[in-house]
């Protein structure tokens, strides 16, 4: 931590400084500047309280150097992690890992004629809600067990990872009986008794920023539940809020080499709740996989004008397959530059 | 709903959205304007999901129009909703409701010792975190039950009504045995499990606003509740998340009159969450209740700098009790001009 | 500055940063600490630009300390600035300064209306626009030169002090010419050559914020200008981007109290602009003058539903005058309690 | 336009909004609907202002339809405009457009080293600063005239096209003696005296986004150019203000594929204000061609820690090279599967 003083400071301000950082363990470095004094504070293990600091007489302003988190860190170990789901389904090993499927399981029909679509791309993760958080308590907000049964039916068949979204402990208990990984969506990336819940799971996470969340908020979640023994989470970026009004979020591409530069955590992008317009997702997807992410998550849907939710951000078969064909080609320059 | 066709679209395009738009139940009212046509859709009682049309060939843009939210709303009960906690504790009667108190409570000297001076000052409702939801797992996060039990103390010695903050479903059993109002943070007001459930609960809720919720997003929180049968709902405005750096988040305190143009029920203002600086606390609680909200939550903590969590924006004793004086002075005003 | 460096980083790469820290002229404060070194950098007078180290090896991040501005900051001159523009029309005084008029001069008949609903009112500023910077080229523009004059006319009849946007060089010859302060727009708040044009003007200077600028960058706009010998400016708060939709811009209160601890230059709030809705002006005000500004900006219209621009913001006559009235006993507390 | 009633809005209401848009000389499709009635408007050749209607009694909202553009429009021009400044150096025409070079011209032996790399790319045109908007008056602003004579040795010796900013008239002259094409920079991207005077250059202008501009802003300030005559405009999107700290802008990739869809103009992307650190600029400039941008504006350096201003978003020579490198492999893809 660094304390700056404000430029009318005087010595006796700046000692009691010095012997509050002491009497709390520190170790305090003054320095005196052209025309003001700043005070290093080391010694602290973790994140200290700024506030302890920022209503002292004659401190301007405290400023938080170390990192608050752990666990997720290079610092702590150098090499990528690996998400490993077994027959070849991995995330992170420089692979491109493709997550298709609905927005919500609506029926077995509609389900396995997509899964159908998603395994010929040659995609292994195969997504679908069974559970939908929905804005409105009017909306449609997934078929729950019955969803997680047909999923689990397209897996038989299939042979694709099932990747499916938890809101709840009791949703969490079905999703883990059913399915490959759990998906925490947006709104729950600080639902910290959820986190330290799937941080007890065997199953990997793949874990959504949340529409507002910094980089450290969203690498804390993280550290929650790998705090709790789950070392398995896969990042997903999919759009931030901010002003701008011709896409539903702002996808914040810069956030995979940021992530990148902080932690071994594997990171997708996804390109469809990241814009929530379908004509804009082939463009964004292959953003995702220039910019270096280790996969996509991508809603595919027969029929987007009938789907009970997010249609407006589907993909019809044809154009997923498109997609999918120019990604891996971009993935492949990606590959031979030794970029990803 | 509001269709409109590109300039281009020709009567081909026009007519098969008419078709679509009977085929799912409503009337199309077809505009030709000046440069591009226009289809106006009634019928509809809920929201439509707009997917279903700007996918259509020669769409342009689909235009929501009908308001998601019904319960919450003045057109479905003009008068305002006033939330009586027994003991003239009550919000939205046209007094000023002052919820006061630690951010956390660390022990019960420290909680009796804020309790006091809340007393004193004429506040009616006492806050007290005993589960928190920190951003790291390493942070204090509260006492739990024995907190909830240090409250129930205060709540008889003092005569004031409890509010804290519920989690998840655990915590709130607790809440409800000890507590008179519960709260839900800003990081679970899409934690639509926990609003179902606080729905169904005898206690009335105390419900903050996002950090980056819309005003329609707030209102549909709401609903949840609502649509649960729990009626006694406040909204409490915390501030949003901005490219701001004075403060650790934007106030909104437009969204006090917006509320009110739109719902029935009150609405606070987070002075200390809002600004996150102590010095900003004042300036900004006399602001919310010049803007015409039914209360404020202010954090107190007697020694600010040695506070567990969010010591940075608690006031001192002395700055708390020159506070309320201001505030009630103000309030003094808008109720003398008919403006709350 | 603080320069932290990784946790990896050894002893060759912290020896290099010293040594570039040196070169520079600065002096370096290796601090070891439990993870890492931080480095302090002191000695410089001005902002250093944080790129010369945040790319060498073994560099984490640059952080910045010394504050760029000079001339505005409170440590240069600790007693407030009061603008005055004689007969008792001063900014930054104690008193609560209210700047009314049209968005823009349409016509001498419509000006006169309102300038005698202002001048009834006790305001001593009159606004008015000739000069209107517009988001489409087809939108009306003002009158130019002809409003001046009216401008002008308004003065000499009314004793108003007149306050006129400039948008270029050759409107501020003319806004010279005939007002008694310039006007910077939100648009126009990093128009550098503008600021500079101001700066050597012998008119104060009303100087909005820019919808997306930081606390330091509008001091640093106002730096401009004092920087080139302008010592009498206004800072005026109007409201910033945010994904909010309720108001067209979020109204950022908190910056009141932010630019009251570093700066000794007046602030005021401009509740029109800052909301974009009638209805929520009045509020809004009251919030500014309870928030502790020195004045207000308010758009006021004798029949909003025909103004020429920005008609959706503006009071009706009865409601401008009952929002005086309010703001004033709002200011009356205010100012009893030494809040101002 | 689409005026909705409240709920409670009666016959009287309805016949008054009515009655006031025939006034306007539009016309009138009243909509009865479940629950309210919304009254659609057509007839308006531009623009309506809303305000007419938002507050009249019984109205609800107005919403505008009419799209506020027309020269920009691909209503008007459904031919992608390709911008052609002569030896093969064409945006918009299907190729990769790589503008390079330095943030600010710095010195004559610097800028030949950098444009001898450029040209060596394959890039056709090379940036430099010569007058460079900084916000703080302290800062270095560029070496003006000087440079720009730099600049145009360096067409003479390298061959390329000469991309440099106008902050103002005086400076616009001068751009215009010496360079190809004039950069209109974020922060003047609505200072419309200047986005007029450009429009009456005989140079092509390169505009880019504010950094709080949303789309319809940007494309306005477009149209400003284009209204005064001048059809060669390419847009750039450098990134907008968000919450987001691991940034300096968040590059919103988005606005691409939303330009494409409602303009003919040539949209590029500037990976290095778009980030505002060296380390993502390459990722994000991959990123920038897979979405479908017409080209890169990229900041090179020879020693990016020497360097005046920007140096932190710059690439080192051989970090340049790598990346040119990589987006043109990346471009191939685009360009093979049609999807430029």
């Amino acid at each position: 931590m660094l304390i700056v003083m404000t430029a009318h400071a005087g010595k006796a301000e700046i000692d009691n400084v010095v012997r509050v950082v002491e009497t709390l363990g520190f170790r305090a470095h003054v320095m005196p500047g052209a025309s003001r004094t700043a005070i290093g504070v080391t010694g602290n293990q973790g994140a200290v309280d700024l506030s302890h600091f920022e209503n002292l007489p004659g401190v301007s302003e405290a400023i938080r150097v170390t990192k608050p988190y752990k666990l997720i860190s290079l610092d702590l170990k150098a090499d990528r992690t690996v998400v490993d789901l077994g027959d070849g389904a991995r995330i992170g090993d420089g692979s491109l890992a493709i997550v298709a499927g609905p927005c919500a399981i609506e029926n077995s029909k509609q389900a396995f004629a997509i899964a159908d679509v998603v395994q010929r791309s040659g995609a292994k993760f195969f997504r679908g809600g069974a559970f939908k958080p929905r804005t409105s308590p009017y909306a449609f907000s997934g078929l729950g067990e019955a969803a997680l049964k047909i999923l689990a039916d397209i897996r038989k068949e299939f042979g694709l990872k099932i990747v499916s979204e938890a809101l709840d402990d009791t949703n969490l208990d079905l999703v883990e009986k059913y399915a490959d990984m759990i998906q925490i969506g947006a709104r729950n990336m600080q639902n910290f008794t959820l986190l330290r819940r799937v941080g007890r799971s065997k199953l990997p996470v793949l874990l959504k920023r949340g529409m507002a969340a910094t980089l450290e908020e969203w690498l804390l979640a993280a550290e929650y539940i790998m705090a709790e023994g789950n070392y398995n989470i896969v990042l997903c970026e999919r759009g931030v809020r901010t002003f701008a009004q011709h896409t539903r979020n702002t996808l914040d591409l810069a956030a995979v080499p940021a992530v990148r530069k902080l932690s071994h955590l594997p990171v997708i992008v996804d390109a469809a709740h990241g814009t929530g317009r379908s004509y804009m997702v082939t463009p964004l997807a292959r953003a995702g996989v220039a910019v270096g992410a280790d996969g996509l998550m991508i809603e595919v849907h027969g029929r987007p004008e009938e789907a009970l939710s997010d249609g407006a951000q589907s993909l019809m078969f044809d154009e997923y397959e498109q997609m999918v064909r120019e990604v891996r080609q971009i993935h492949d320059v990606i590959a031979r530059n030794g970029a990803v």
